[in-house]
């Protein structure tokens, strides 16, 4: 059932491995769902409650930690044996009395790991201010070590298969973003459009299904278009306004995402300049993106490019994704901003999405890309124009 | 465009502030998604990075800190004044030099409020390990006091209007359990089946729209009914096999859930006989649930319905749910099960959902319901029974 060969897990956890010995983590505390599912291919949504991979630096496997009612699921999806994997009862579940860790903390003292390093997420969702309290008062000699980003940076070079579920999650967006266009029509109810981008999105194609998306889809319009996050409303589409699509196409949790903006009735000519300057900065920004070159220096191109034409924009104009869960699509690892002086390999996989917003409108044009040997390889075929219907 | 009047607003604030000066907090930092809504309007898919509402015991309005890019969000979404809302510069987010709570602590020091006592949710989603550990830092002369369900058990009783929102919710879900119902059948593949529950769910009915739900939509199969929270594959459908579709409506935010159970093709008799177990245990319950009795005693008439029929559950079976966002539509508060002496109180409203999961399989029936004076109202119409599609 995992997503993967074996010998892929195999190769992750010896990675994730090297990357503990190399910064002094003898034991591994993952929180992360993402990069629970990396380690070990476990996939439900049960990140609700607390649950964790444990991966000791000699171990041969990691173990699997959760709610009881959800070790059957790391049965079904993970390939861990059934003595790694470990429920705890259904009272430790939104207790005022004890908490989800406690129990974790009993079961490192068993595996006698309650005096090694142990390396928590300690900015990953999931992994609450109580997770921490617990395990500290619960493993007084324990040394805590920061590990937020630690599997963040294993996966973010992409193996080839990895690459072909984006590629599916490409087709994808291809199909889903075509399907929001369509709708965005003058009287369509703004949920009914979303209701169509989630259907296609979902069934995908006739070759391979699609999967929920780390973001919903965004489709502010009008002022909406002012802000990013803004989610649908009742409300119809009206002639004269603008409306963003933030989108994604998902396969095997591998996302492809994709922003495009349409317009109803002519647009205002600031909006058509505006869309035209972004898209020229985004290509710019993309040829730059090369094998060898630092991500602040992608982030200057785009920046140059823009600046003749009077645009500024102060944040981050891209970011590292893949395998990911809801709340979010980016990885948390590499950013195309100034600053930031990742250096580019291949296989890393990046969204592009240098959307500017004003005090009342905005425009988003994307593109997700490979860094190829050749230079940026994007997954998706679409245009990038603003679209405009009459 | 709040989605409530002003006034409710502000009797929402007040009960908030009761309870604060009943356990001494004097400034409360709210970053659970749901109760930044609950407290302000405010409603955007942003929670992926860190924000928070901040509410003082002698402000008479409460303040609004996130990422600049949202912060026109706040300004469209919510009743708050432009002076109340305060964005973050950019390169605060997922910075490896410095975080947002560092930016939240300088502002409440300017605010006069460093010196007090300062409620957090320790253990709500999104307050990382490290945005404690940003303001103890930054605040060495501020007390924290855990007040994770301190605005959760404020929303616990429902006004007339979030009832109208919940009733909303309901004919949703009816309309996406039958939709997903009629799409479980031999070789339509899980993922044909998942789109089509999320067209129902998102487009709503003709007088309103859906809204996405704090959980995606379950529908375990085979073997993955043994476990609640495995989502959907590409494979289809298969005839001697059961799905769970554990789903709900929601509508401004407020959700209805339903669980129901299809087996194609004739069921194995112990699932027949358990689900109709199920079912009497549930309406037994539903029975029990009147003003005034604990829930622990409302579990108890489940538990002795299903113990004279041989069958034994260790988890809950109900929790209050309503206002919620990802990863969850449970309200974190109130939860069916031994211990919890919660006295159930009219407006209040929980999902009911005794789920039996063993070995290989599992069936789910369960009912969203109110407390009202004359006892349980349920929200959804729709029947119990095992659907068998022969």
């Amino acid at each position: 059932m995992p997503a993967f060969e074996n010998s892929e897990y195999q190769e992750r956890i010896a990675k994730t491995k090297a990357s503990m010995a190399e910064r002094g983590v003898e034991v591994l505390l993952s929180t992360n769902p993402a990069n629970m599912c990396y380690l070990t291919g476990y996939d439900a949504w049960s990140f609700y409650v607390h649950q964790m991979v444990v991966l000791a630096g000699d171990a041969a496997q990691p173990i699997w930690i959760g709610r009881g009612m959800d070790a059957n699921a790391a049965k079904v999806t993970t390939f861990l044996e059934a003595e790694d994997i470990f429920g705890y009862p259904d009272d430790y579940v939104q207790s005022t009395v004890k908490h989800p860790m406690d129990f974790v903390a009993d079961l490192l003292e068993e595996k006698g790991w309650a005096r090694r390093v142990l390396g928590v997420e300690m900015d990953s969702y999931y992994f609450t201010a109580a997770c921490y309290e617990s395990l500290r008062r619960n493993l007084p000699n324990a040394t805590f070590k920061d590990a937020t980003t630690l599997v963040n940076w294993v996966k973010v070079i992409k193996s080839p298969r990895e690459i072909e579920y984006m590629e599916r999650a490409a087709r994808i967006i291809e199909c889903t973003m075509q399907a929001g266009i369509d709708e965005v029509r003058p009287g369509v109810r703004q949920c009914d459009a979303a209701a169509a981008i989630y259907r296609a999105q979902i069934s995908g194609t006739e070759d391979f299904g699609g999967d929920y998306t780390g973001l919903v889809p965004m489709l502010p319009t009008g002022i909406g278009t002012s802000t990013p996050h803004i989610t649908w409303s009742d409300r119809p589409f009206v002639t004269g306004e603008a409306t963003i699509l933030e989108l994604a196409g998902c396969h095997q949790r591998y996302h492809c995402p994709m922003a495009r903006t349409v317009h109803l009735g002519k647009p205002p000519q600031k909006l058509a300049d505006t869309a035209k300057v972004v898209a020229e900065g985004l290509n710019t920004a993309l040829d730059a993106a090369r094998p060898g070159v630092t991500c602040e220096e992608v982030e200057a191109a785009w920046r140059a490019t823009i600046a003749r034409h009077g645009i500024v924009k102060e944040s981050r104009i891209g970011y590292s994704t893949g395998l990911m869960y809801p709340p979010d699509w980016g990885e948390s690892t590499l950013s195309l901003r100034p600053g930031d002086k990742t250096v580019l390999r291949p296989g890393m996989t990046i969204h592009m999405i240098p959307g500017v917003w004003l005090d009342d409108w905005g425009v988003e044009i994307s593109e997700c890309f490979r860094v190829a040997e050749s230079g940026a390889q994007r997954f998706a075929d679409f245009p990038q124009d603003l679209v405009v219907k009459e």
